[in-house]
């Protein structure tokens, strides 16, 4: 029988709203989870304010989802209920393209199934995402939630986490690497951890003199005011790579400058409203590169997961009774929360 | 005793005009050459009419010299009179920083020196270029030309060559990938004989239908008109890399959504006068990358001398008397060449 029990935005005006969202009935490979948890990314917010014209209402937000399982279809041999669960950005893809092959269904050259908004490759129905009571997911579309790991704290690792692992370790970072991030949000804060984590020495560039000791908190060893004309100038041709987790358009010329040769300057945010221009002689002079990077695949989730429960990595959360989601969506757009809001589904 | 034997530019509105040149005394390192060919390249042009506002007259340009040693000095240990012998766009470097040390002295940390428009590092003097009867330079910047290459032919190898050759091989282009190239002029031409003898499957890009036969028969397997819309968007998500040798503003996203994931853009020339704007979309959403190139080093340039040797490589040139220079930069301008001109240094 169909299960009753979600929020939906109903439009961008009225906000997070009661509505009824039916889930399906498990299929033979399906999973069912409970929600405990779920992080709140700005995508949520664009989703809801129909900021990219591709909203389709009602949108139930929430791609960070950490749950238990409450069941599971007749094929299902990973998870078992009670197990404790995460799903993230994905909840399917054409899984036969090589890049399904290869666990990267983040590239699924057949488009993959976005976890809200999106739509079932089997019955049609419209996705909806995890600020809801359950979720009903493709087995291989689950992780598994290592024990160690806070649960709260591990909703974000979902998106944010995933967002800025995937990169360092697609781009080879480690011990020798001189790593700058830019931008300390949700996204910055976990790749300067990752990055420290990962044997760099970490840069964190922000516009604010005041993140400085917050930054070495995180695990920065340095900090670079990009505002700071000199401070930037003396950094030129110091860095292998460089994390640019901020999502608004930008000038990319100081980060692409400080790059060593051969370095890579990895854009992981869209950059709205307008593009950079991009120049070439910087790049040509000295190799470097600029690359994207979107979340990540299935197998690279699972291990950023277990990468944080043996490393004691978890993302900084501020815990949120979910009728307060608005006013953390007023916050969000203020830049004011450290580093991302995780609604405890236990409100709903 | 200095010799005095050069052409040089003496203004933009003057052209090309004889004018006495010296050249130093050999030093212990030095080579002493008689150039017998030059390339013209389109930076020669650029250098004449002073377009980068850095030209410093007199200028002698050329950066494509083929010749024959004539002297050495004592501490020479790799040539003799009488070896034919090759000079870039380099002819010094600070041969201490780490891209010197990797012989990748075209990044050299501390600016390399220009074979012509530059500052030689040791007595401050001006270093005149190929357009020229000799010309004096130390060892380490001078090529071997094997004797399977035809010297004329092989003129232009030192930047059309060199500046296709070596991302190609740095970026490890071989059998199994799609390689496109953008452009056939003096560059594409060379990036297209290159990645079809590296193994790869080589399409031409180019504005041009009538350049189709002429493509295939420098060894494209397939002709992309890039006018062709519909054949753009058949090419989408295609190919490993793109060699992108077109010097002047043009748009980027056709290219890079030729791309397929983790496939690299790769830009050798400025995009002068105006920068296309980065788009972050199709970066981020196949893990894509642009990156710049920038001729090559002492080592790999004597690598693609003796891999042309071994595949009977050349750049298709055209002969030219030097009394007809100014004739031959109109004509380059009107992209009026097949594929470069070199200049017959026993005309002057």
């Amino acid at each position: 029988m169909p299960q009753v029990n979600a929020y939906a935005a109903q439009s961008p005006t009225s906000g997070v709203k009661p509505f009824p969202i039916e889930r399906r009935d498990p299929r033979p490979d399906d999973v069912v989870i409970r929600i405990d948890y779920c992080g709140i990314c700005h995508t949520d917010i664009h989703f809801v304010q129909n900021d990219w014209g591709r909203s389709l209402y009602p949108v139930v937000p929430g791609h960070e989802i950490v749950g238990t399982v409450t069941g599971v279809g007749a094929a299902v041999s990973g998870f078992k209920p009670g197990d404790r669960v995460g799903v993230g950005c994905l909840v399917d893809s054409c899984r036969t393209c090589s890049s399904c092959n290869e666990g990267l269904e983040q590239y699924c050259e057949n488009g993959w199934t976005a976890t809200y908004n999106g739509e079932d490759r089997h019955d049609g129905t419209r996705t909806y995402g995890g600020y809801s009571g359950q979720i009903v997911v493709s087995e291989r579309f689950v992780l598994r939630m290592p024990a160690a790991l806070d649960p709260a704290a591990a909703a974000p690792l979902l998106c944010a986490g995933i967002t800025t692992y995937s990169p360092l370790r697609h781009f080879g970072v480690g011990p020798g690497h001189r790593v700058g991030v830019v931008g300390m949000g949700g996204l910055g804060h976990m790749g300067v951890k990752f990055a420290r984590a990962l044997g760099a020495e970490v840069t964190l560039f922000t516009r604010s003199e005041a993140k400085r000791a917050e930054a070495e908190r995180q695990g920065a060893h340095q900090v670079i005011v990009s505002t700071d004309r000199k401070a930037m100038a003396a950094a030129a041709g110091r860095f292998h790579f460089i994390l640019d987790t901020v999502p608004v358009a930008h000038e990319l010329d100081p980060y692409v400058n400080a790059l060593q040769r051969d370095g890579t300057l990895i854009l992981v945010g869209m950059l709205a409203p307008t593009d950079p221009p991009l120049h070439t002689g910087p790049l040509v002079f000295a190799r470097r590169r600029i690359a994207g990077s979107l979340i990540g695949g299935l197998p690279e989730t699972q291990e950023m997961l277990d990468f944080c429960a043996a490393h004691g990595i978890a993302c900084d959360v501020e815990m949120l009774d979910i009728r307060n989601v608005n006013e953390a969506y007023e916050r969000m757009q203020r830049g004011d929360v450290r580093y991302r809001f995780v609604i405890d589904m236990a409100t709903l």
